[in-house]
């Protein structure tokens, strides 16, 4: 998709409604927080409308939901929020951004364009493509795609490719009905008409709702142009419940992967690899099945990332090899050529190019040297109850097997720790520090001590029969 | 799915047939006892039947094998099950069950219907339609599709709505070779005509069998009227083969999310997560990809459960958040809030509400006081070769990383133990516990004992050369 | 697959291009490389032409590729490279093979198949099918498929079942353009004539190159008979992007598990199981959800392979039981009967019938005795920084939990290891075996540590604000 949609032609105003209620989400979560691809629906569609070259936004809002409020505020900083206190239709919600359209501060005449929280596979083209027929003489554009099956949609009808109405179901003749062309519900108004044409909308109808649609007929009547601009229906799915959620999730995903495969990483099955909406993934990388990527994760070139890995807030550089099983946490990098294998965790640690840990590991609040290697079973002791505490490990060090290192402590460039120690004092560059049991071995009294065992065990199950 | 599908209009007696050999199904267990979704298809068709109101229930199964009879009285405590010695086809094989239908303690003239092991996707509600014509007049009705392609099938022939004839490939004209609706080979015999209509199906054709489809001719041959009930082609699907096992998974999983996710769950990947027919989630969870529920999960509201979970015979309260790569294993309790990291296991213990344990630990035959934190690489010992002993680790008790509990032990509430201890002895309240080797430092030693290693390395590759 | 598709008639002569680009691979690794189930492109078109069949194997190259050169050499030993300087079109590509065609050791008018190393999908059976022809007259048999869109195809152009022409898009008229007959690229062309149509090509053409495809019209113009033999479109599928690598590897899968399945296995969920090209499977296996099959294993009948295992080079004998979370590495080889739980992997490793690893275990060049137990948490050191060395376990042993193992090391037969251990020195056969701390425990000492730490935090952090 390319970032130069909306620069041309000068900005519009984007009105976004993402006050609903979402019952049949059945969440404590306002509908448009649900997300996809790790970003709410919400910020899916603010994003796409900044990208199509909105000049303003505003959300229109339920009043008192602080989550949406900060949501808004961080994908879109410059947005004004407004609360729709009544649920009264859409154009009403419309017209609760009011002061956006007309008050202070307002881009006098600017086109608007009214998008849904709900409908999050809207991408910056379609918005694009939507607001285009304004620039050519279009009072109205509305967007409408071809149903599968059209029952219960509005059907566009249109002549010369021009709406002529928008016909409910209920409505509809028996050749209306026939009509697969189907209102996706969002729509553009160019600055010249906009104002009036909402205003004038009314709710005389079984509901007592304002309806944004009512707009199509206001704008015919006048004698105005109203064009149709066509979506496909996938791309113009609303999100009504947790089924729909994730048919949009697919969506998402088939778009993110596809992107990273046609950019030179192999997914060897990309059905079964879960992306991030910000996940950066080189070229000839490599991922195997049944990966998942949060948010925040930058993946260099060269990259495998083997099976049943779990990546958060993390950095690869070039050429890393990690996997199967590998968790990755926040502020984990990795350097160029590191290895990590299966049953491995790193947070908040740095490891330096070529630094090894090939098994059963955890690596928190760290940073490893280059070479350095940590054997099967190494944990960083990290946590005392009350704090946290950095572990530092020198270039080329060796950690013994089953060592943990408890922290705050530093293991010096080259030093070597013995299998088995509990390191709880530094240890200088290249030296060599033990610290466990000494091994005492009693001949035959693994017998003794089974047969004290079985009998113990049979006594007691005696007992009890 | 409502539960009241069958108690209207009085029982009826219910023949399962599951004596079939499924030698496509290359396997030494019986087809019946192969599993979707945890449960065998005997036991989704005995829960089905029940469900659409058999008042009884009879199971026709292969002589001598145990297995299948533990399953019916699993599944189906007061079923009763009828060997068929030889196998001379559908109707010997349902009047095998004869006693059910005319003996003692059968009930008279209760309607039949007669249930496929091997068509474990019918639905309660489709057993209950297929009943229903029986009530309206009808003596016979049988279960049909419209085939996508019905090569192989017998084609339903219909005239009025009403049943003429079952046409087998082979006899059928061109004309009647292109209908699809298709015999899915379930039939429901009312009370009266059942036993009369089965008692007089021949043997006189090419392999010398007893078929049940063959009432269908003697009842119209009689002027009973014989009624037809729809099904989908998907629902209608017989397993012979493991190919179709799985395609018959996919359906039963598919029911299963999608329960799931409209009551209030989000499947981030419906696709790759698998439930058991008796998985219990709530509202407001989350389940990344990837995840795999066993038998007799329960998950409260709000719970998170990340990738590669394997749940199995568990229990998370309200807002447990468990994972990545969580293994819950046999009796595992989680109370409320909760946390798990990545590569933790516990089994047959309950973890009270708060507790923690972020990696690498395995929690076997032992109970966690509520707040207690687990470090990483804790692992409680308890299985001594011979008997499995218990561990409890107090409220707020700090466990350091890397240690060993060796059961039975008791760690007092807010007792710690220093990390890398083997703890042997309980610990009382408030206590501090370490049994861990003391640190020596060795300075240069490490460079010594590296240099010490290549030469002897070189000096054995040298040998070898 | 049958393997007797080529003998019969004796063998051909099959010309592997494998000297593509691949630009918008958008990889450093040449295009034929690109793997399918662990098998490269490459490597799946030269099995699929020697098991069609085929008595000499000529695979044209780029120039200097060793890399391919050495697939060649692994995949087909007795095959020919034969580099093509310049990039002048197919015929020009399969004329780099003239020595093979007609130099010395060239077979005598011996058929000539030309294949494609990125249409890895085409099977041994269809490279025999599109050679048939050859014997009963034809010319030049073209291997084509009904493209769903054909725009961009050349189109197939039939009479009487005999081809008359292969018309590219630019040149076709309406009622070609009609046709969805495509040419996949595939040829055979019979010995007596192949090198004189061959050398007949010419490039007087828009891109100046020569075309294998105008082979056709020489033919048809000689008067000799062109046969079309027919494949699915999804069978010879091309791959020149990851998206499409990513299609053909969804069909490779497809095929390996129906094969797996027909052959008695389980795969609870097929999707989600990935197998390799050389994966052999038992009978009565069950492989859970989730599971992938590197290279070189080998699953006897009865095993169970839980979620999220991940297999490379291993063999697992009857009845082996491992998982979920289970990595399996080079040279692992389970006896009958062994068991791996969560968090185990094993490298260059035999357990011998019945050992036991629950938890938490790596065993890496290492033997582990029938019947042994190895405690959750056990490690065999078996890297000291410089070499590799082996841990022997002997039969009915039983390691603690948590114990580490320094190799080389050997644990005798029924001995026992406290948990915890640190093991340096052998341990006889029957002994017990310590290696760990002390446990001292100081009353309240807890209490008073907790409030010591919380001290200093409040103290640090009053600094820091």
């Amino acid at each position: 998709m390319s970032a130069d949609h909306g620069t041309a032609g000068g900005g519009f105003t984007a009105v976004v409604l993402a006050a609903g209620k979402g019952t049949r989400m059945r969440s404590d979560r306002p509908k448009v927080l649900h997300a996809l691809a790790n970003r709410s629906m919400l910020g899916h569609v603010l994003a796409a409308v900044q990208e199509a070259g909105a000049a303003r936004l505003a959300v229109v809002v339920e009043p008192g939901r602080a989550d949406v409020a900060d949501e808004v505020a961080r994908m879109a900083p410059g947005a004004s929020t407004h609360p729709q206190a009544e649920r009264l239709g859409t154009a009403h919600a419309v017209l609760a951004a009011r002061d956006a359209l007309e008050g202070e501060g307002a881009r006098e005449r600017a086109d608007v364009l009214v998008a849904f929280g709900d409908t999050p596979l809207i991408t910056a083209e379609t918005y694009a493509r939507l607001r285009a027929p304004l620039r050519a003489g279009a009072a109205v554009a509305v967007l409408a795609f071809e149903a599968a099956d059209p029952t219960g949609y509005g059907r566009v009808l249109t002549e010369n490719g021009r709406v002529v109405a928008i016909r409910e179901e209920k409505d509809a003749s028996e050749a209306e009905r026939a009509v697969r062309l189907s209102n996706a519900g969002l729509m553009a108004l160019s600055g010249t008409h906009a104002l009036s044409l909402l205003g004038r909308i009314g709710n005389d109808n079984a509901n007592r709702e304002y309806y944004l649609t009512d707009a199509v007929a206001l704008a015919v009547a006048d004698g105005l142009s109203v064009a149709v601009v066509n979506v496909s229906e996938d791309e113009a799915l609303g999100v009504n419940d947790r089924v729909q959620l994730s048919v949009a999730e697919a969506t998402i995903q088939a778009r993110l992967r596809r992107a990273a495969q046609l950019g030179g990483a192999t997914l060897v099955a990309p059905e079964t690899v879960f992306l991030s909406a910000d996940t950066v993934i080189g070229r000839d990388v490599t991922v195997e099945p049944h990966c998942v990527f949060g948010p925040g994760v930058v993946v260099g070139d060269g990259c495998v990332i083997r099976a049943f890995s779990h990546l958060h807030d993390a950095r690869l550089m070039e050429g890393a090899d990690i996997g199967p099983h590998v968790r990755l946490r926040g502020g984990a990098v990795l350097e160029a050529g590191v290895h990590l294998g299966n049953f491995v965790e790193v947070k908040n640690a740095t490891l330096r190019a070529g630094a090894k840990a090939s098994h059963l590991t955890y690596l928190g609040d760290a940073e490893v040297g280059a070479g350095a290697n940590i054997g099967a079973g190494t944990i960083t002791c990290n946590y005392d109850g009350v704090s946290k505490h950095r572990t530092v490990i020198g270039a080329g060090a060796f950690i013994g097997s089953n060592s943990a290192l408890v922290a705050p402590v530093t293991i010096g460039d080259g030093a070597l720790v013995g299998a088995g120690s509990v390191i709880t004092r530094s240890v200088p560059a290249e030296a060599l520090a033990l610290a466990r049991g000494r091994q005492t071995t009693r001949e035959g009294a693994a017998r003794v001590l089974r047969e004290t065992l079985k009998a113990a065990k049979a006594s007691k199950d005696g007992k009890r029969g």
